[in-house]
């Protein structure tokens, strides 16, 4: 059965109420209050011992965050714009570099080294599937001249809720030698842990809208040693995305160019509040909210997009039959004013998609699940008990 | 006589007042109280129809402040992401451009283009001197292969205080008939009348630090059909930067890559302001304040930097005689909580420069130099009769 949208209009055309809405896509995520308050300061010059101080003090939560002793560099831009940095500061013309690409993200980093003139060989996945790393093991194992100089994936796949295994992956890449990795961590970073150091991973991008708890505005690239030797040989043209001119004010705790200031003081805010619930808290936070809202869809009838095992702790797609995903997205948000994501490009209509990374307590997601699972009660699609989903959420929640 | 800024130590060492802080620095410049708080709201989807309608009607409103009917494009970014992106969408590698240079800012385009493989021919003028539109003129009139495909220069130049003839260069570079003009506009958006269209002004870029009264982290570039044109055969590569993906989203009220949401919440409210103000109140105001603070100035004896009658509506800067410029400087801010901007590069020490752009009152103006006046007296350095650049500064705003 396949439900018309304009025929469920009568009852779900109450307007939504005002200011209620409840962020639960995968980006922009949920801001705490504090973090809010904290942006809206009356901004400092970026070239005080004031701003200095943050600078400083944030570029140690960041390495904290990334496990690692390497810089981390910020960067006014979104995600892409640190994805792109990173892979354009180590690489040069004509480069042989290994794309994965299982997803809209994966599709975007081929999109950005072709647009630089990297020969690029792209490691595919359908949608839905993770990557295969006895692909990328065997890529480099046949690769004797050594002429692929990096390998870029996607480590949370935002538009499929998969997962990679980054770790197995960048641990073929160092048994490589010479290639780098260049890990898209954009909806990863904060949800699960992201060992820069252990795992040996060489650049890492993200975005302050995710795990970050914050607004949308800040991009964060973080590169290992021998990607600053790599950056020495980078012939790619660049300027605003020049990582060595970032490198070399961070060392005097400044930027190149003028920052988002007041998105900085959202930035100490939020590594703040991380900081004090600790990593491996976090971690099992969001391990937690997966297993429950991966639960709860599947008690009512609702099947999981991404393969089983390999769900993203971030990002839970679903994947309804028998319904315009579109038409039960918006019917959540018009009754009970939480926004889901829909599907990107071939997937709109076939899935939508639960955000539950960043600033998401259990209760988010047990009223997640409560709301879908009335909505497909009142649609009168619920395939299984009804109550089922929100007690198998519970149940999940309570480990 | 050099003050030795160890010696004025004791009596400026009292710790300036917590959150007193005022900014009269080229940028970041004050923000209203109301643009600060539309700050922090809670983000919305990017990809929702509340969001389109921002984006619908900032670009109106950005089309309002540029004077113009052309694509006015959003980036999340500095004013350098700005400048950066105009150049490299119009131009391909070894195109032959002039690049004006009188400060901090025309070196700076300088070196972009040639980070991009440009063929640049630098048409100086020194610090504190503006470019003698004849050069452009000649050098264009020279081009009779018309290999010049875009002159590139800063309007206002933030270093050094002051304003090009941007309306006679781009009339010369019309009349060349191939050339593009990129103009930096990052200080004289806002501040003086920058009529994009009754110029033939082809891209400008400015950042929203500035004349927009808030925080930084947008940048704007404007795009005339001529420069439409141009990017169609631009061949510099670029993903981020790419304007026709800006081009496309704003077709559809929006963002090719997730934008700084918040800063947009500023934006729209911060235009409303400026909307309501209109444009030639706005430009009189900056046109007061320019005329007030330098005749305050040079009431107490302290040569403006700038040369007569080129100095910026934005920017005054100083260049005291027998003081280093950071001690009278810092003092200022212990003493007063006022914050100038220092001299860049070699002018470090030699001037100080004092921003009245932006949400700017008469108030602010008299303070600034009211607080400079009893600082120079405080330190014995006062050239003049006491209190006589108060009073010239009050005259000039009474017009």
């Amino acid at each position: 059965m396949v439900v018309d949208c304009a025929a469920l209009a009568p009852p779900f055309a109450a307007a939504a109420m005002q200011d209620k809405l409840t962020l639960m896509i995968p980006g922009p995520t949920p801001v705490p209050e504090s973090v809010l308050l904290a942006m809206s300061r009356h901004p400092i010059g970026h070239r005080s011992p004031d701003f200095q101080a943050i600078v400083k003090r944030t570029t140690a939560q960041l390495q904290w965050l990334h496990q690692t002793s390497n810089d981390v560099l910020v960067i006014t831009g979104s995600g892409t714009a640190a994805m792109e940095a990173g892979i354009i500061n180590v690489l040069s013309k004509g480069d042989r570099v290994l794309c994965g690409d299982n997803g809209k993200f994966g599709e975007r980093w081929v999109k950005v080294a072709q647009a630089y003139g990297l020969d690029v060989q792209v490691i595919k996945a359908e949608w839905g599937q993770p990557l295969d790393p006895e692909d990328f093991r065997a890529a480099l194992a046949a690769d004797t001249a050594k002429a692929i100089k990096a390998v870029i994936l996607t480590h949370s796949e935002t538009s499929t809720g998969v997962i990679n295994d980054l770790e197995t992956i960048a641990s073929h890449v160092r048994a490589h030698g010479t290639a780098l990795s260049i890990a898209d961590c954009v909806t990863s970073l904060g949800a699960c842990s992201v060992p820069m150091d252990a795992w040996g991973l060489d650049v890492i991008g993200s975005g302050s809208q995710k795990g970050y708890m914050m607004p949308p505005g800040l991009a964060f690239v973080a590169m290992s040693d021998r990607a600053w030797q790599a950056y020495g040989h980078s012939n790619l043209p660049k300027f605003y995305l020049d990582l060595g001119k970032y490198r070399k004010s961070a060392q005097a705790d400044s930027n190149p160019f003028t920052p988002a200031i007041n998105l900085y003081f959202a930035l100490e805010a939020a590594l703040e509040m991380m900081q004090a619930e600790g990593l491996e808290a976090i971690f099992a936070r969001h391990a937690r909210h997966r297993a429950a809202t991966q639960a709860g869809m599947e008690a009512m009838g609702l099947p999981l997009y991404a393969a089983a095992g390999h769900g993203s702790p971030a990002i839970t797609a679903v994947a309804p039959e028998g319904v315009d995903a579109e038409v039960l997205r918006k019917a959540v948000k018009q009754r009970f004013d939480i926004l889901l994501a829909g599907g990107q490009d071939h997937l709109k209509g076939h899935v939508f998609r639960i955000g539950h990374l960043g600033f998401v307590c259990d209760r988010d997601v047990l009223t997640a699940v409560a709301a879908i699972e009335a909505t497909l009660q009142g649609l009168g699609l619920h395939k299984g008990t009804v109550g089922a989903g929100v007690a198998a959420a519970a149940a999940a929640l309570a480990g």
